[in-house]
């Protein structure tokens, strides 16, 4: 939660004369998003955020990224997009970074989720799949399940330290997962991050969904599945069917499951849990206590490991078939 | 340059219910001030500041400057203004801290300050002390001479680790200001905290003064020599005497010092030096290099000190008499 790049005013005006966006008026460093710097824009001609990509993203991957950000939104989806320069690019650089400028979407992350924000978010998640299957970019997970067991040998020496046992049940859990994780569903361009903090409101309607530097060429029913971990437990770690079946039935409203994925949910949930614990747990080991960055319990992503490995059949998650 | 204080969305829509100034649309916490939290806010009726008053700031001290801004604001002076909610209070609570809600201003401050900036600068600081002369409210400068004896004492033992003779130095420097501070110069609401950063501009007229939460009641002259240390030096250290003397003849085209007042400015600027040296010498020597708040660098003025203890008269900072 910190600005990185400090920005220049005089390089700033400079950067934003290039765009047909009016007059520069302000511009404040926000403390939202951990891996880039991300300014909040005045301009005579409205709002704008202006990222500053820092060496945690690939430049490579950047034209993917503003790619599909603009075919979603010219899609009717609720995303922020590009700003093209006069000379028709959306990527440029600023103080010695690719920097980008892009739409400013109004909204309020909802810091405690209700069913009727669960049910906004499975009908606007549908609504990007089917937008997103004609983009035609593609990019590799690189936190699917391939990457996991790599991921857990660099966390391998401090994970018992962190959760007596953990060593053992991951390795368990990691191999269950190799022998059964499905194959052969529905892939698309998923968002692959969409916690609440990436999606706003405005009252209890949804008006944007951010930050899609995560998104790759996955299962669409694994991002449901990210969405069933990071929308529909309590804060006491109990899963709340209620909202699950919400989320699930306003999806399939606008894009119903095939069998194959309504079965998978279990296990995609399951892998989801790995993915976001191992990832926590990397930091968790490799960040110290007192960093400018917050880190997140990897234990709150056990305790969902354990709920869906425990789970015999999708229809658990509120569903009727 | 951080958000301390996390604030939930429903608290705060809450909080702008209670006023005037339409729905409220996004809230972005932005790393601009060191003292407490801020958040640019949008609502259907305009942009605002919401400064949650964290720990350093004592909540005695904030109608003096809620009440100093409205005044000042009242009168012209280009800054922030509190706004009242619809029962006329401009001090609420928020996550448990004081909070008030801002007008914002738009305008940017400048990185590298040039002489018309200091001369535009002058002005605005002659009208704000002339504003600022009829207001009701005194605070005592809690950073003023008889406070600067203890923080070096506070500091003392790191001292010569920061920087060679720095003791022996400070000693010497604090007794010749004990001995030749001026007094019964004309005294009123000061800043005292007017740096670059404290100041917007659009283009290069000034567009804002921002940030009270330092003001005080002391000599009007000593603020002129805060800002002297702050915009007539180079980066390399080295004294702009023309932007001095347009920083100097602009606040006189609208408040003519008197005679004590121009003979004291050689001593109030070395006695500004010594405040900001010794605050951050004194941060520096008790803040880890790795925390959260960057640490500036107090020999930048010592420099400054010992530039202004060189100086035998007021004419050589530009002004002729």
């Amino acid at each position: 939660m910190a600005v990185y790049t400090e920005v220049d005013d005089g390089e700033l005006a400079a950067f934003i004369g290039r765009y047909d966006v009016g007059e520069l008026t302000s511009y404040k460093g926000i403390a939202e998003g951990v891996e880039n710097s991300n300014y909040l824009v005045h301009t005579t001609g409205g709002s704008f955020i202006l990222t500053l990509y820092e060496k945690r993203v690939d430049p490579a991957d950047l034209p993917f990224f503003l790619g599909l950000m603009h075919h979603l939104a010219a899609a009717g989806i609720p995303c922020p997009t590009p700003v093209a320069t006069r000379d028709h690019k959306t990527l440029g650089t600023l103080a010695g970074r690719p920097a980008a400028l892009i739409t400013f979407l109004e909204g309020m992350w909802i810091r405690r989720p209700r069913t009727r924000h669960c049910a906004e978010l499975g009908s606007a998640l549908a609504a990007m799949h089917i937008a997103a299957a004609n983009f035609e970019g593609t990019r590799h997970n690189a936190l699917s399940r391939d990457a996991w067991r790599s991921l857990f040998e660099q966390c391998r020496a401090h994970a018992d330290s962190v959760h007596a046992g953990l060593n053992a049940e991951l390795d368990r859990e990691l191999d269950a997962l190799s022998v059964h994780w499905p194959r052969d569903l529905p892939t698309g361009v998923i968002h692959a991050d969409l916690f609440p903090d990436n999606v706003f409101f405005l009252g209890d309607r949804l008006s944007g969904i951010i930050d899609f530097y995560f998104a790759c060429t996955d299962a669409f029913a694994y991002d449901i599945a990210i969405c069933l971990n990071a929308w529909c437990f309590e804060i006491d770690g109990s899963f709340n069917i209620t909202k699950a079946r919400a989320l699930l039935s306003a999806y399939e409203a606008k894009r119903p499951l095939n069998e194959a994925e309504f079965d998978a949910l279990p296990l995609l949930a399951r892998g989801s849990a790995m993915r976001f614990l191992l990832t926590r747990l990397y930091d968790w080991v490799n960040t110290p206590g007192d960093a400018l960055v917050k880190r997140k319990d990897p234990i709150e992503y056990l305790k969902k490991l354990r709920f869906h490995s425990s789970v015999a059949s999708a229809k658990e998650y509120g569903l009727d078939r």
